[in-house]
Formats: structure tokens, C-alpha cells, sequence
């Protein structure tokens, strides 16, 4: 399950050292970091990590089939979560610390800054291999971050990026060792923890306005992968 | 004439050994190619390319001269082609044999990948000088593949971009010279030939909903160019 | 004050010597000068430019701060400034002469191309600590010119980059010493000087169809910063 850790003005939320599958207890759990983070007063920077192999692994497909009649609430609380992170009023990083796939990449994909490991693990989009085309919001928040050459090169091919050939490409802004990675990381948001909430919030929620509007729109009731 | 030719997985859609402009039986031919691939059911890739100096130069001045009050239909078969091809439910990779021009540039922009020649032929969009603006649609297609520093160094300018400097840009994901040209751009889909196509059809079409859109929109009866 | 000079076909807007604010007399100047272009009619370019330490530093905040009532008209006028230089129907370049902050890196921006001095001057939007978020129509012009990684890096950020660090950005074309600035600009856009205006303007008005669009939607009659 995800943790939330407060050092000086670097909240790190681990998602766990798992899969880290989106299950609906671990949706819980990142909305209600989410708040806190948002809530609190002193300057902050979100870096999100995992603690083992995995980043995440996305959208949590054993729950999905034992649950087939809440697939589009369920889709609903992941693309809030995206829209979430998004637009946080604070500097945002993902330091990629093994493999990000599917929901996985696209939760490294809506925050500010992704620096990814060189030696070991993937950012991948699997959607086209496992069947399940971006939703609406998931093409749109994708959209939003990448080139067109990138999305094309990744959202239509099930491609496996490892952290150099994703830097490359922009899908992350930086590659480095996994000694490095928290390192990288916060270097790239905690010189900017004191920025004025108000004001940084409301530049990402005009920036990633036409996201944020495709991820918050509800699924059809009878949405079916 | 165009001619499709099947090899295994990779179909190659020969645009012809002349300038390959877009006659109306040339829309024909190539519309019933696409047809062709998309209605098959085994692993398939499109391979389109040219057997002379010419990938295609694009709009058929010729017959619009002769035809005018036809202007508006053929411009909508026009677009109608980019946004099959845009959308095919195959992986698809343009191989660029020689001068793509206009129309010809738009065909190859709107595969999904392009491979280009390094010794000879230009990419051009020729419209700032010979007095043809860019359609709303030609323009939707162009901005959803290429980024913003392509766009206006490249739609404003006549520039004639040769396979490097094109792939610099990113007009191009590739250059090489001819003795190698259809081998990498095979290289480039060949691999991906057995994806499900209902789901990489509605990748693409979710992608590129907003290229479609404009594409689509019949065109004025009073066009002129 | 701005001031117009005409050399050939290279039309050199100065933005002055100074700090090159927008007061209401500049944007009537600036204003005054692109009509002059535009209703030229021999073959001309437009290469703006500052004459001292700054190219530009943007909104004149004491004005605003003297004329707070005047608030959205001012904020009117400035976009369309910002829109008429966008769809300009000449090719258009920034020679970047020194820091380009705010409102006066979006003038830049507005530019079909930007080439900076690497030796002294910051391209830069300090929007995040002067706590004046951006109006949609300045994130559109942003969003419509520069690439998703760009965008966060310098919207988000108010990080001031250098000539060199804004061109491997891609927020300016090209970085250079001072004394080749104005060579290197006019290189860029005195080939393209006859380029049919009627075809061009119609090019950039399709092209940046969207952001003109937010541009010149006029403010709320309360807006405040």
C-alpha cells in the first residue's frame, strides 16, 4: 500500500514495493496523500517512487475481472487521480524506479518532472497489446506531456522503453543510475518547493486544462475493455 | 497508377514510378488498397512508397485547372485518403523514395512512421509558394504529427528539407540511404504486424479524433484556391 | 519607445533602450508599426529587436498598479499584440538582444523564429513568483510554439534560461554572440522577404487558429492578478 513520508519539504509517496496495482484500497490511499500534500501550509515537492521492482503496473486487471459491473467507477477514481496529480499546487516528480506500465507510465506521466533508472525496468503503454485502448482522458493527459513522434512511437507499438531510450525520446526527462535516482529526482523540484500554491496550481490547471476536462468526464455505463 | 503487392505481413502500396499525383483514379486505387489491407485478417503492415524520383507530389494541378467546380469534392477525397491512412488499423510506415511535395508530404505524414531517402529528394510543403493555404484538415494533420518548431519552420518557409535535415526535425523518424530504405522501414513495422486492430484502430482514432474531425468536414461549395 | 526602421526589406522594430515595457503609449506604438508592415506591399520581413540590456521586460507593472480599474483592457490589448504578430502576414523574427521576461518572452514567442544572444540575457517567465498566473490566451500562444517538456520546464519553473540552455529547449531556434545576432536573424527570414501574403497570413491565421482565438477573447471586466 502506498506511504506517505514528510522530510523537510519532500513528501515522498511510495507506492510500495510491490506491483503497486491501482486496487480501489490503493486509490484510497494516494487521493487521501494527495489531499494532504495539497493541504498542508509549508513549501512542499511531491516525489513519487516505488520500493522494489515495479513503479506500478497500472490499473489492477484481477480486480477489474472479479468486479466487471464497477469497471467505469473504477475508471473514474484512476483518471480523478491522474487530473490530481496533474494539477497539483505543488512541484511534482516521479523518480521511475523499476517498471511503469500502462496506468503505471501514465501516473509518471501527470507529474511535473519523471527521472527513470538506466539499468533495469520499462516504461511502457501495453494497451494495445493487452486490448484495452486509452480511454478519452488517458489519451489526452499522454497528449498533453509528449511529442507527437513519442506518442506514436509508444502508444501504438506496446514498445518497452528502457530509461535511456525514454529519456531520448522525452517520454522522461532523465535517465540515471538507481543509486542517483532519488538524487535526480529532487533536484529537479526542491529549489522550486517554495513556489506560491495559488498561483503554480492555477498555471497547470490552465495549461492541462483539455486533459483535465477529457479525464474528469464519466465513463458510459457500459464501458467494457 | 498505384498497386499493392503482398508479401507475407508487409503489403506495399507502390504509388507509381511517376510524380504520382493525386488523380482521381489515383484516389480510387489507392482508397480500394486501403480497403484492401484494412478488410484482411491475417498480420499485416502497410508499406507505401514510390518506384521513381517521386515519393509523390501531391495535388493534381492539372485536372483541378480543368475541373474547378469540382475543387470542393476532390479536396474532400483528398482528406478522406489522410484520414484512412491516419487511422488504418494496421501499422503503417511511409518509405520515401524521393520527393514528397505537398499533398505527397501530407500522405507520408499522416503513416504512422516515415523512412526517407539521405542522398536525394525533398520534403516540402510547397503551399506558401504556389499560393494554396493549408486546408483546416491538412493543417489538423500536420500539427498532430509534427512539433510546433517543425510546423512553422516548415509550413511558412516552402523549405525543401532533405532526408537528414527532415529528420532533425522530426519530419522524418529516419533517414537512410536508398539501398536501404525499404529494409528500415520495415525494420519499423514488420515487428509489429500481428497487433489487434480493433484496438489499434480505436488507439488511432482516439489519437488523432481531432485531425479526423477537421479532415472529415466537407469542404465549402464556393472553394477556391 | 519602440521606433520602425526600414532597410530594404528588413523592417527593424526597436523596442528601445530600456526595460522596453508595455505601456499603453509602447502597445500603440507597437501596434502602429505591425499595421505599417502589414499594409506595405513590397517584399518585407519583420526582425524585432532591443537596442540595451533587455529585449523586453513585459507588462509595465506600475502602470498597472497606478490603473488598476484599466486592468482588462490593458490585458486585451497586450494579446492582441501578441495575436497580430502571430498571424503577421511577413515572415517574422525575435533577435533576443538581452532578457526576455514575462509578457516580453511571449512577444518572442509570438515570432515565427527566435534567435538569442549565449552570452548575457535570460529568456525567462517569472509568472510563478510574480504570482500573475497565466491568461489562457498567453498559455495558448505558449502551448501553440514551444513542446509539452518545454512548457512545464518554463512555465512552471520561472527558471531563466540562458541562449544556449533556451535553444537545446527549443524556446528559441538558435543561440549566438551578440555581435552575429542580428546576421543570424535576418538569416532566418530575408530568403523568405516575397513570400505571397495573402497565402501566408492565411497559413499562420489556420495555423495558430486556436490561440488567436483565446487571444482575443476579451477579459473579465473584474479580472484582477
Amino acid at each position: 500500500m502506498p506511504a506517505l513520508i514528510k522530510d523537510g519539504p519532500v513528501w515522498t509517496l511510495d507506492l510500495g514495493g510491490d506491483e503497486n496495482r491501482f486496487s480501489p484500497d490503493f486509490l484510497t490511499e494516494v487521493d487521501t496523500a494527495l489531499d494532504e500534500i495539497a493541504a498542508s501550509a509549508e513549501p512542499a515537492v511531491l516525489l513519487t517512487t516505488g520500493s522494489g521492482k515495479f513503479f506500478s503496473n497500472g490499473l489492477d486487471l484481477d480486480w477489474i475481472m472479479a468486479h466487471a459491473g464497477e469497471l467505469p467507477g473504477y475508471v473514474d477514481r484512476i483518471h480523478a487521480m491522474f487530473a490530481k496529480v496533474l494539477t497539483l499546487p505543488v512541484p511534482t516528480v516521479a523518480a521511475i524506479n523499476g517498471h511503469a506500465f500502462g496506468g503505471g507510465a501514465m501516473l509518471a506521466i501527470a507529474h511535473d518532472f519523471r527521472v527513470m533508472r538506466d539499468d533495469r525496468g520499462f516504461f511502457c503503454f501495453p494497451e494495445v497489446d493487452i486490448l484495452i485502448p486509452f480511454t478519452a482522458g488517458m489519451n489526452a493527459l499522454i497528449v498533453a506531456k509528449t511529442t507527437p513522434q513519442a506518442q506514436v512511437a509508444s502508444m501504438t507499438t506496446g514498445r518497452r522503453w528502457g530509461g535511456a531510450e525514454a529519456a531520448e525520446a522525452g517520454l522522461v526527462d532523465e535517465a540515471t543510475s538507481l543509486d542517483r535516482l532519488r538524487e535526480a529526482a529532487e533536484a529537479r523540484v526542491a529549489p522550486l518547493a517554495g513556489k506560491d500554491r495559488r498561483t503554480l496550481g492555477r498555471i497547470k490547471q490552465v495549461l492541462y486544462a483539455g486533459a483535465v476536462e477529457a479525464l474528469l468526464e464519466p465513463q458510459p455505463s457500459d464501458l467494457t475493455f
